[in-house]
C-alpha cells in the first residue's frame, strides 16, 4: 500500500448526493475525490428514477391522450414497447458512465474506481476492481454517500426464486407475461403502472392497508383504483409468507399467510431498501456497519467532526432530489468548516437542511400521478400542531375538468392554524407530478395563507385548485 | 317606470368578474343584483378561455403523445374534429347559462337580464329584452364589470368582410379551409395554433416584430417557429391595409401595405379588446363614455365612492383569473365600507389588488405552451429596477427531456437585485402552462432567493428548471 494521497474532501458514493458534494466543494476551491465501486451517477441514473421515467413517460402521455374527446380508442393505441425500452437505454446511457466522468473531470474531481472503505480518521482505503490499493486521507472531510440497495425480507424460497428488484424491474428488456409485486411504496406503484401497459398481467401483494404508505390515504386509493381499470390486481392487506421457483426459468409462485398460492412469471420486491453500509469500514471509527448513520442537520455525523453522509444512506429522505439538496448544504457547510468562516445553521439557513424535515417534495409518475410535500394530516397532528386539512375534488376544477374528459383527483392542504401557513399539500390526478412545486415553494416559504390569495392562479389551468382551496379554508 | 328597487349592491355585467362581486357581497350578507344583456357567465364561459382551450387540449395531448417514444406516428392520428367540437359545445352549455342562473339563485343574488345604465348616482336603469323598465338604487355600491368585445380597426373594405371575431374563432363547426389571421397576441396564437391543428390551413399576419409581445421575446419566437413546423404561415411585421370581400360566402382577400394580396375563406381579426362602456350611462355620472374606467387599487372610480369597475373594462389586466381576483378584492372592500370596518390597503392587503401590477399571471395554450408572471426584463428595467435575468434552456432539465423526446423550451427567471425576490418569470416548452403556479407564489409571495433553494423541485420533473435557474443565477 503506497503512502496517503492527500484531498481536501474524500467523498464514498459517485451518486447524485456524492456528486454534488463534489460539484460544491469543487466550486469551493477544495481537490476532491470520489470513490466509486459501481456506475459513476448512481442507482438513479441508471436503476430508478431515469428509466422508470423514461418507461412510464409514454404510458402516461398515451392515457392523457386517451382522455380527450377527439382521439377516440387511443387508449388502444399499440405502444411500441422496443422503441420504448431503447429510449430507456438512451437515457441511462446503456448503463455506461463515460458522461458523467467526463463532467467530474471538467470540474477538476478526482474518481477512484473501485471499493472504499473507511480506514480510521480521516483516510479511506480503495481496492480498485484490478486489485490495487490506495489510500486517501482527507483534511477537511470524508462524506459517506453510499446509498441504498434494495432490502429484501428473508422469506423461505426467496433466494432460490431470484426475484428482481427495483434494478431488474428498471432494466428489464421484456414484459413478463405475468408480474408478481409484492409492496406498496412507490417503486411498486410505478411498476405495476409501467408493466401493466407494457404488456404484463400485474399483481400488486401489498402488506399494509394501501398503495403508497407514506402519502395522504386518498394518494393510494386512487391509483390503486387506476391500476385495478387498467387491468391489474391490486391485493391489499396481505402478507406474503414464502416464494417457490422450480429451475431457472419456469413460473414463480408467492405463497399467502393462510396458504393461497399465486403464480407469475416474475417476481418483484419491492419491500424496502437497506443502507449500503455492511462494508465501508464504520467500525475503524466506532460505527455500526450495516445500519443508517445519523446525522446533524448539516449532515455531519455526531462526535466525528470530520465525517459527513449524504443522501439515502442517512435515512433522512431517501429521494434523488433530496440526496443533492443535502449535498448543496453539507458541501457549503464543509467549505465555511475549511475556511472558518461562521454558519448558518438556523432553520432555513444556507448551511441546514430544513426542507428535510418541513418541506419533503415528491413526486410519483403512476397513472393518475400523485405528488406531495411537507406534513400529511395524520404527520402534522402527530407533531403536535393544530392543523386544519382542506380538500378538494380535482374533477370539479375547470382546468382539469378541459385537461382530461372526467379527470379524476384529488387535492389536500394541510393548514398550520396557528401560524396560518401551509405545513403540506397533495395532488393526486393526471399532472399532478408539475403542480407539486408551487406547494413546495408555498411551505418552504412559510407564505402566509392572507398572501396566497394573491398568488392568482391563470384560467383554466388545474392550478387553479389552489383558488378552491382556499376558498374551502375561508 | 316603477319605483326603484333598492339593492345593496347593482353590478352591471354577470361575467366571471360581476358574478365573484356577487359572490363575496353576497357572503357578506350584502343585497345584490346582478344585470346582464347576454349570457350569465360572461365572454370566458362562451366566447373565449373555456371554448378555446376545450378546442386546445386535444390538439396538445395529441402532441404531447407524439414526442414520446413507442407512439410513433401519433402527429398523424385523426383527431375527430366533430367530437371535439362537441366537446367543446358542452363546455359551453351549448351556450346556454341555466347552470349559472341555478348557482346566482342558490346564493341569493337577484338576476335582471337587459341592458343596464347608469342613471345618475347610485341608480342604474335596466331595459329587459321585453321592454320592461326597471330602476335599481344602491345603498352602497354599482360595479361596473362590463368587459370588453373585439376591436376591428376601421379598414377599407372591413364591415363587408364580416370578419371573425374571438367570437367565431372559439364557436365556429368548422374549420374553413384558409384560416387568415390578423393581430399576434394571445387569441391570434391560440386559434392559430387550434384551427391548422383542426384542419385548416393558417396565415398568421402580425404588425409587430413577433408573436406575443407581452412576453418574453422567446415565448412568441418559439411559438411561432412550432406554428410553422405544424404547417402555418406566421409573418411578422406586415401591415393590413384593406380587405376585400365579394358576396356572403366567397373567399375573403387581405391586402398588404405594399400592394400584396393574401386570400383565404375566413378572416379573424385578433386586433385588440374595447371597452363596452359604450352605452351604460357613464355620461350620467360625468365620465366619458367608450373609455376604460380608470380605478384605484381597490377598484373604485376617484371621485366617485359608490362606483367601482372591476375586470377588463377598468384595463388593469384583461384576463378572466384576474377579474375574479379584483372582484374578491372589491367585494370584500364593499363589505368593509358598508360595515364601516377599516380597510387594508396597503400593498398585499386583503382590500387592494396588489397582484394585478407586481403579480399578474397568464398562461397561453399553445404548442408549446407559454406562461408568465409579473414582470418581463423589459418591463423590469424600464421601470428603474436593477435587475438580472436568468435564462435556462429546458430541454436540458432531465425531466423536460423524459417528459417529450426532443423537448423543446425556455425559462427566465428576473430577479431583483436589491431584495433578492423574483420579479417576474416565464416559461415555454410542453407543459409550461402548469408550472406558472409556481413562479406565481414566488413573486407574489416576496419569497427570498435563498429560501427558494430550500424548495426543492422533485426529480425528475420539469419543475427543476427552478434549481438550474437557481444555479445560473449564483
Amino acid at each position: 500500500m503506497t503512502e496517503p494521497v492527500e484531498y481536501d474532501v474524500v467523498v464514498l458514493g459517485a451518486g447524485p448526493a456524492g456528486e454534488n458534494i463534489a460539484d460544491r466543494t469543487r466550486a469551493a476551491g477544495l481537490s476532491t475525490a470520489l470513490v466509486e465501486s459501481e456506475l459513476i451517477g448512481g442507482e438513479c441514473s441508471y436503476w430508478a428514477c431515469v428509466p422508470s421515467k423514461a418507461l412510464l413517460r409514454p404510458v402516461l402521455a398515451r392515457a392523457d391522450a386517451s382522455r380527450v374527446p377527439g382521439l377516440a380508442g387511443s387508449a388502444e393505441w399499440p405502444l411500441d414497447t422496443e422503441a420504448v425500452f431503447a429510449h430507456r437505454d438512451y437515457w441511462t446511457g446503456n448503463w455506461k458512465d463515460e458522461g458523467q466522468i467526463d463532467w467530474l473531470d471538467s470540474i477538476g474531481a478526482h474518481v477512484y474506481r473501485g471499493h472504499g472503505r473507511l480506514y480510521g480518521v480521516r483516510k479511506v482505503a480503495v481496492t480498485s476492481p484490478e486489485g490495487e490499493h490506495h489510500v486517501l486521507s482527507a483534511r477537511h472531510a470524508v462524506v459517506v454517500a453510499t446509498g441504498t440497495r434494495a432490502m429484501i425480507p428473508d422469506l423461505p424460497g426467496i433466494v432460490g426464486a431470484r426475484p428482481w428488484t427495483s434494478r431488474e424491474a428498471t432494466s428489464a428488456r421484456q414484459a413478463p407475461r405475468r408480474l408478481l409485486i409484492v409492496g406498496g411504496s412507490v417503486v411498486a406503484a410505478e411498476m405495476a403502472t409501467a408493466w401493466q401497459s407494457l404488456g404484463s398481467q400485474v399483481t400488486v401483494l401489498v402488506r399494509g392497508p394501501r398503495l403508497l404508505p407514506r402519502m395522504e390515504p386518498f394518494a393510494g386509493e386512487l391509483v390503486a383504483e387506476a391500476l385495478r381499470e387498467a387491468g391489474a390486481e391490486v391485493r391489499t392487506g396481505v402478507t406474503v409468507e414464502a416464494v417457490v421457483r422450480d429451475g431457472s426459468t419456469g413460473p414463480v409462485t408467492v405463497v399467502l399467510a393462510g396458504g393461497e398460492a399465486i403464480e407469475g412469471d416474475e417476481l418483484l420486491m419491492a419491500t424496502g431498501r437497506a443502507p449500503r453500509t455492511e462494508d465501508i469500514g464504520l467500525d475503524t471509527v466506532g460505527l455500526p456497519a450495516g445500519e443508517w448513520i445519523g446525522v446533524d442537520d448539516t449532515c455531519r455525523v455526531p462526535g466525528h467532526d470530520w465525517l459527513y453522509a449524504v443522501g439515502d444512506v442517512n435515512h433522512r429522505a431517501l429521494l434523488t432530489h433530496q440526496g443533492k439538496y443535502q449535498a448543496r448544504i453539507t458541501g457549503a457547510a464543509i467549505a465555511a468548516r475549511a475556511a472558518g468562516t461562521p454558519l448558518d445553521t438556523e432553520p432555513w439557513g444556507a448551511h441546514t437542511a430544513t426542507a428535510d424535515t418541513r418541506a419533503l417534495p415528491q413526486a410519483v409518475f403512476t397513472d393518475p400521478e400523485a405528488s406531495a410535500v411537507g406534513l400529511t394530516l395524520a404527520e402534522a397532528e402527530r407533531a403536535g400542531h393544530r392543523v386544519r386539512a382542506v380538500d378538494y375534488d380535482l374533477s370539479k376544477v375547470s382546468g382539469a375538468g378541459l385537461y382530461a374528459d372526467g379527470y379524476r383527483g384529488r387535492a389536500r392542504m394541510v393548514v398550520d392554524l396557528d401560524r396560518e401557513v401551509l405545513l403540506g399539500a397533495t395532488f393526486v390526478g393526471p399532472g399532478a407530478a408539475e403542480l407539486l412545486h408551487a406547494a413546495t415553494i408555498a411551505v418552504a416559504g412559510e407564505v402566509p395563507i392572507a398572501r396566497l390569495w394573491h398568488a392568482v392562479p391563470a384560467f383554466p389551468t388545474i392550478s387553479e385548485v389552489w383558488l378552491r382551496l382556499l376558498e374551502e379554508y375561508r
